[in-house]
Parts: structure tokens; C-alpha cells; sequence
């Protein structure tokens, strides 16, 4: 029995299957080579049923030998700590993981996800497109110039500013040419691919 | 001489005054005791003038014994990596305050700046007001319940969550009475004092 446990809802509609935040922490287990289970609360109820673990009623969260941890980005750093594979033992490649996994979470995303939002409610005119467009030029400059974020090698930072970019909205949003060969280059990993498909197959079993 | 360099603007308008986020790692050095300088870029030409160290153009960034980083969230777990005041060395400690730093930068932060960011652009019938709103409350509640987000004690997560909250629009949102007076008691302490008048008077300096 694994002493690692990755919390997750039994079931989402089709819309969220594939991108519940769970991956990340299955994606970061699977490159690291660790074993973990799987555990789930209900979707029915989310918003107050397990507030005692997740204060927002969100997912993931996580069990790691007594350690309980939520939200995404801190299991993710959490792990981070006891993998090389995530996150280099040395400073100056710790303190570049560290940064760009925090860029992705407060510089990117930050702007993505309410950008997303506001399209998904059909704001046409969405008053969030300059933002995200200057943050995502940005980054199309940084990946024609280097193939990882941090540390001239994969990290978590890679996983989690792919994982961020490939929502389909904002990977359709503008040409840029860089960022997609990033983006297709990180999701096409081995243990992204095993983390997806299990994540499909679990709320699949719920149906 | 100082090892440890806090890189922001020259001169930015009255408006970001005390809001610059190189208060946060100021704020951070003052609680642990650690002596900093400040330099500064140049805020005309911040879009292209430092994108080698902030790749964003933004501020602030941090040179900390041969260590580069930028991303105030990124500075500021780095910080507390070296300062027990900011950051248990306990285990469970040291994950309670890594998820707290992380829910205040992506599960607040990313819902309150572009609320923010609306609501200043005029747009009346803000779209993300029902978000913001059930994270604030969420907050409410456990502000309600304990006296520090993380450990029993004061870490960085406090430092974090008090400045993503103090922000005027989002305190004077709705009444949260327990949530006003965690942030008055946090920016009370005499560090963010300190760093909030020397951030002043940086920026009063280049006038």
C-alpha cells in the first residue's frame, strides 16, 4: 500500500475530464516514479462536503507520509522536494524551478483562467485579451529561445506551465509557433500521457 | 555590504504607491532580521529595459548570495527557506505554510486582481464578483476559526494573504469582519511598517 494518496472528485462532467488538477499531481507521481493511490470525495456537495481538507471545496489535495497538502501548485512543490526528477537538488536550479513554477501559477494563470472564464461566459469583448496576449508573448519569446523553463532540463515548472497552456481556448488564442511546439513536446511525455488516461478512466468508472 | 539585493522600480505613479510588490520581500527581510539593499530599474521603458531578469517586465526580483529569482511569491518561499521566522522547519509546519502561500497566490490573488482589474476598467456588473465573492467568504469563515493561516503561529503565508487582501477595493468589499481584523492585526506588525514607509519614501525620492 502506497503512502502517498492523491484526492480527487468520483465524478465531473465531460467539459472538466482531462483537466482537473489532479492530473498534475498523477503527471508529477508518474515522472518521479512514484506510487500512488487514487482516493475521491463526491462532486454532489463539493462545496461544503470536504471543506475540512479543502477550504475552497476544490481538488486536489493530498496524503503524503502524514503530510495532508492542498491546492495543485503546493503538492506539486511539495513533491518537488523529494524528487530530482521535479526539481534539482542544487540552489540556483531550485530557486529557477521555484520561480517559474510560481510564474506559471501567479503570472500565467492568474490571467488565463479569468480570461477563460469571461470567454466562457460569452463576454465578446473580453477585457482580459491585452493582458493575456502580452503574458503569452512573452513566453513565445522564452520558448524560441530555450526548450525548458528552468535549469536547461524538464522540472515541474515544464509541468505545470504546460498543463496551464494547453487549455484548449487559450492554445487557440494567436499563432504562436513556439509555445505550441512546447506545449506538444511537454504533453506528449510519457507520464502525462498515463496520467490523462487514468484521470479519463476514473470519472469514466463513475458514468 | 548586503548579499541580499531587492530589485524594483525607480519611480512608479501615486496610485501603486505602498503597493509595489517589492514591499512583500521587504516586508519578508524585515521579519527575519535579514539586512537588504534596494536598486532599482528604470519604470519608462520597464516592458523591454530588464526582461533578462524579469522576463514579464515587472517587478520585483531578488539577488541572494548568487541566487537570481524573480516572481514575489517565488522570492518570498525562497526567503522563508532560509528563515524559520517565516517558515517552520517542521515538516507539517513547513507544508501547512507552502499551501497557504500558494492558495493566497492562485486561488486569491488569481480571482481578486482581475476582479480588481475589471472593476477599475469601469465595468459595473463585474463579472467575477459571485467568484470572488464565495472565496472571500470561504476565507471569512476560517479567519472566524484561528488566528494564522498556517503552523499556530505567524509565517509568510500571513504576510502574503494580508497584502493580496489589504488591497483597498477588495477590503471594502462586502463585510467580513473577522477577516478585517486579521488583516489589520497583520499589517499592524512593525516590519510591514517598516517596509511599507521605506517603499514610500523610495518612490517620493525619484519625484
Amino acid at each position: 500500500m502506497s503512502d502517498l494518496t492523491i484526492w480527487t472528485y468520483d465524478w465531473v462532467p465531460d467539459g472538466p475530464r482531462g483537466f482537473v488538477r489532479d492530473l498534475r499531481l498523477r503527471w508529477a507521481c508518474e515522472e518521479a516514479g512514484l506510487s500512488y493511490a487514487v482516493r475521491k470525495v463526491p462532486f454532489e456537495g463539493r462545496e461544503t462536503n470536504h471543506l475540512d481538507r479543502q477550504p475552497f471545496g476544490q481538488v486536489p489535495f493530498l496524503d503524503y507520509g502524514g503530510v495532508q497538502i492542498f491546492e495543485s501548485g503546493a503538492g506539486l512543490l511539495h513533491l518537488a522536494g523529494k524528487s530530482e526528477t521535479l526539481m534539482p537538488a542544487d540552489v540556483v536550479g531550485a530557486a529557477e524551478t521555484l520561480q517559474w513554477t510560481i510564474a506559471a501559477l501567479n503570472s500565467i494563470e492568474m490571467v488565463s483562467v479569468p480570461w477563460w472564464f469571461l470567454k466562457m461566459s460569452g463576454d465578446a469583448d473580453n477585457p482580459l485579451t491585452g493582458w493575456l496576449r502580452q503574458r503569452l508573448d512573452h513566453l513565445e519569446r522564452i520558448f524560441g529561445e530555450r526548450e525548458w523553463l528552468a535549469a536547461g532540463r524538464f522540472t515541474v515548472a515544464d509541468l505545470l506551465m504546460a498543463d496551464v497552456l494547453r487549455v484548449s481556448t487559450v492554445r487557440a488564442f494567436g499563432e504562436r509557433p513556439a509555445t505550441e511546439a512546447y506545449v506538444a513536446r511537454i504533453t506528449d511525455r510519457p507520464a502525462f500521457k498515463k496520467a490523462h488516461a487514468d484521470q479519463m478512466a476514473h470519472f469514466a468508472a463513475a458514468d
